[in-house]
């Protein structure tokens, strides 16, 4: 595990590795991205708008100054081999948590997650998936790829098994997806977060990694993704739902994937992510 | 009618035209657009974007490959004529509803409805028209011209008289429009869709043309139109009722209009379009 | 005081200055933005969209061509000097607060509003401050500079002093700035508009300062701002709220600021901008 | 003729129309445009960009404080009216002709100059066209359509007949076209400035109408046009040549059109077609 | 070899498979780009854009109706997984060839140039390369990729051997593939195409592979590319440097590669890789 | 002088202070921009942009890693006061200086070599101006405004005097601004680099700061700057003059101005810059 020494940083989050809690590393890799490529610079885009953040949150009443965060850095990933890729996420994901703090990990595409859910399921093996998404995520392959950012709580799901796999906000994917998830492989939400506090509060202490996928949001909110599906959530419902899960759930890894700053070049979504993960970093911390 | 032989068609249009009961086709034009032009780019923007469309509606709960639709491409339109456009566009709803199918009709601006409504009407010699829209396009003539995309309406009304056009969603006009309009010649409902179910319900089988200016949705949602009118309705409102009007009433012909690409660099207007239209085709089929 | 010459005004404000009793100018200045600058090229944006608009508003069934409105143009400022400038606005808001008509300043940046308040402060000295806004702007210095967007209601303070200022959608800011507003120097609603109508109430006849700083609205309806904070209100809460406001209070003076069009390609924000200006004229008219 | 009230100008374009000897009108309309339409759109972004010209021109020695321009503002065209807009166009000219003044025309499409030279011809019954474009513009239709941009200098020399039309720089056309003109009706240089000064020197006193479209240049210069063709001229040789005849020839009439602002959002294709105006104004005035 | 029917071709590129000489088809795989990916849209973009040119090329004075072209769009390719893509592109490129037609690959990346030449050196076992590039693409591996844009001449190298290989335009590289080169594995021109009449010349009949990546072009000629390269060759040189080569030499397949189209949002950049297809395939057909 | 913590380097520019012989440091400072600021963006996106440069140049066959440079990253600047950044730059300059190493200076506008030319002037009292620009920068004010875009090389003039200023590439200022430079103030070449060998050849080894204001550059080559000028020099000119310079002359420090990145969206501007920076490090180092 080599930090990146040539690095801005999200704001605040300058502790030493050593010290800190909540470790950040940006995994820019968007090879496998089916219609517009481009997360693969979100993790740099997202530290360059968390400048203009203030630290503190009205909402949370803390400030970023109270918690201990250190973003180490991206990976240095070669394109067009998605599973070198994951193997990387993974080492360092695992480097982490072996070191007994929270990897937070930002995408690139949805992919990314599969390198830190191989890694919390080792070290945690009643581990159970949260996923906030527009898509299902669920084909077994995608053109024949099995490692794709459609495929990937499908994968998780060959790590899991059935019933670990909780997702909310589903609006996309095949109808196969869906019969394979009512099937009982997934517990599956279409459209909203309803019972997401009810099902956060059944988990009760058992490891909880939190995968989201930013176009659970609107597109009026998050134009800036590869595949907006109009008919999502609002900002407000997002943040309040992560802030209670980052409080009340036993969190013990998370990604933030799929902001694809060049899609937007109004800002706004970039700034969308910067706020929301500072919202999840203070409610963690 | 020859259908383009150059095509790349919406996703999963690709029935033979005798087999299909829906029949898309476009009309690029928009030379009579006051602001911005770029909506000719519209049919084809939505072709492309519905490649990463799911067939598959968690909404209807039904899947593309279940209908029959047929895309024919888009015509070959001369710009700066609008007289030639419309009866180009005539020409071909004529042929389609001849063949007794269902024409949608993509813009281009909002004139090219005009030619669908002459067909439609020809046809159909009791035809209602459900117009959904943020303008109310009931201007007599528009710097003397008495066709153009704000004058639609009213040419519209020259064909079909007064109270058989029904209007929602209207936010924006001139004063007389809105009082010509409550002068009987058109039911007509400010801001939002309210009231649209029991119109629906009062119109029973009569044949009915539906004309969608995606400019009805908020700006939020859908930047990418030549003239954004804030205050608009959300996507949930217009693909609710779009879906109960398209399978309640007795809809023999519809079009969706005023998406301009080039004014939303993020893509994400035509991602809505794109969405709107294949559940206005799986509530139709 | 001398209007500028080579003008295109804001649709229908072009009644002789000495026949208005609402007066347009523009202060095209960002020169304090810490973060993406362009809100100068606000002014002339928003009179170039407010062509496309209707003069007619369906939300107050009223014209501008009921009321009598001059577009003075904008402010000759050197960039590079924020003291300079906002002497240049203060002496301009001073002319025409001296022939008893109401100014309404259209920023560029939210700094411009501290020359409009010192010219109102100084003719009203019973002056009171409503401020809508997504930040508190209140430090007392960014980067040890007094004059910056980010200072500009404390230096208003420094004016008007403790219990005079009211500021409402505040959901960005330094612990320090809302424990300073806590302490008695200003009234400050978090998040949303909640009791406004009730504060209007209360201020009865005492003149008001109304300053709109645009990032109040959420991202999703104005991107086009230098710094966008999710979170925030819609349009229609933003409309409803000025109708009443410039109806209900006895507003001397107003601004609207902080719309940078160059962040938002699309141009929607520039046509939300433009909209609320022409309802906010057609009630103060 | 009634100038425009509501105006912003070409900078210093400012004199009372009496004492101007040039004249300055826009023809805003790009409605027969068939690949990009935006042109219309040129004549404000033209005026924009001209603030940032000095009126000094280091080529010339010679600024723009010594002549006597006067920019009239643009026309008001209904869009999707061809006809409408030659005739239009074609009044505003011949009413400045009348005046004994020069008119310079700016578009718009290339179709906007027929009007002005329908004006020219009736003034000057021996008037010769120079013509430099990157498009031969001699189809006799274009789709069915006798006025379009692509067949402007075909409609012009229906007027002029043959002999009186000299093409420069022209690098696209059907092969039809080019065996046309090589008929006899028309003089066409390929690719290039080569000879234009030979040619000016031979017309000799005999009045002359000059039409510039901009995408003559080649596209790294000026990519913000409809139809960009690689392979133009430089701006060095456009800069030189349009100085020479506008100095040498006897203009009475002149045009400079195709620019299309929203095509190059770095705004450098406007920026050159500021400064290539203000270079003709000196050389004319 | 299952043409796509989905399809919208270059212009003019609609004989049938049979009876074509020159097939176009597409690889819309941008995976392993290292800066800016997007060169997936390419194929697309080059096709629309085509629909603006004019089949007679003034340059040459022949006209596409003259020859005949196939264009069986795009390869389906799961993006993420090179090795895949290159055998794809391998088997169609296999399946022309064996039809003895000339394949004209378009990219994507340069990686997809692999394919072709695989597919060509075994059809052609003395097969000679010729690539016009601005980068060497000469490294063994890209962080530890063997398959790569920064690595697809070396794969070439891998198949053909020392000394057949001929490479101009040659601006960047790393110090060891400039080396390399010059211990006798390639024939490198740095920055220019001095002396290649003279290669083309003494190749004389040997089967050619024409490689073009077209970021050879300068940026100002060609932004539109993902490592765009200052001090490139201008369009005239490569047009006319192609016209001859197609024409003199033994072109047995070729390739296009390496537009960005999302990198150039004037269009500017695929309105030249068109132009330039246009003129290759008039010299080869 | 503390140099940043938080810091991506231009590449390679990673030596320790102490040890590296040029000392890269950023301005990002745009406020007294008279069109379009975004130069603040200037430093930060060279630095992303050099990671996809090589380290080797084949025009010098050099590598970065022959050399040691240091990149200590951008000064913190309050935005709006002009007078306080000069002061800033020039304590860092002065620091550098002292240390016996060469500044480079990256704006930023222009003005913001004032502070580095007070700095030089200091150290070296006899110090010579070179300055490439597209513009004069000789007015005494703009707007009032002495410090200014548009006055700093007037200001230098203030420190330095007579004759002691060589400015090339000029292509645009104010009439007085030639007559007062042609008055014996300055040595001023219009237009072009001609003769720039000879100057530097007879300024033998006398300290020189070299000034590079990128609009020099033609707009087709860079695009993004805040006041295109049509008509300047070629990236090989520009290229070849800087590498001859730094190579011949005694450059104690210099700079490089008015990149906007935001101005250019292809971002082939902020390439032409990184690679001119990293030929300047090679022919200095």
């Amino acid at each position: 595990m080599t930090p990146a020494h040539n690095l801005l940083t999200f704001i605040n989050a300058e502790a030493d590795f050593a010290a800190a809690r909540l470790i950040i590393f940006g995994a820019p890799f968007d090879a496998t991205a089916s219609f517009r490529p481009g997360s693969r610079f979100a993790p740099a885009e997202i530290r360059t708008f968390s400048q203009q953040l203030e630290t503190y949150s009205p909402y949370q009443e803390r400030d970023l100054s109270e918690i201990s965060v250190c973003d180490i850095g991206d990976l240095t990933l070669a394109h067009g081999n998605a599973a070198a890729m994951v193997e990387a996420v993974r080492e360092q994901a695992a480097a982490i948590l072996a070191a007994r703090k929270i990897p937070l990990l930002l995408g690139g595409e949805h992919l990314v997650s599969l390198g830190a859910v191989q890694a919390a399921a080792a070290a945690y093996p009643d581990l159970l998936l949260l996923h906030l998404d527009a898509h299902t995520d669920l084909r077994d392959d995608y053109l024949g790829e099995r490692l794709s950012h459609a495929t990937v709580i499908r994968r998780c799901h060959d790590i899991l098994g059935d019933g670990r796999i909780f997702q909310f906000g589903i609006r996309s994917g095949e109808r196969d997806e869906f019969l394979w998830s009512g099937a009982g492989h997934t517990h599956l939400r279409k459209f909203d977060l309803g019972g997401i506090s009810e099902t956060v509060e059944q988990l009760q202490d058992r490891p909880l990694y939190l995968t989201v996928d930013l176009d659970i949001l609107d597109p009026s909110v998050l134009p800036g993704t590869g595949t907006p599906e109009a008919g999502g959530i609002s900002f407000e419902e997002l943040r309040a739902a992560l802030t209670m899960i980052c409080r009340e759930a036993n969190i013990i890894a998370c990604d933030m994937t799929e902001l694809c700053p060049p899609c937007d070049p109004s800002g706004a979504s970039t700034a969308v992510a910067a706020k929301i993960l500072r919202e999840m970093l203070l409610a963690l911390g």
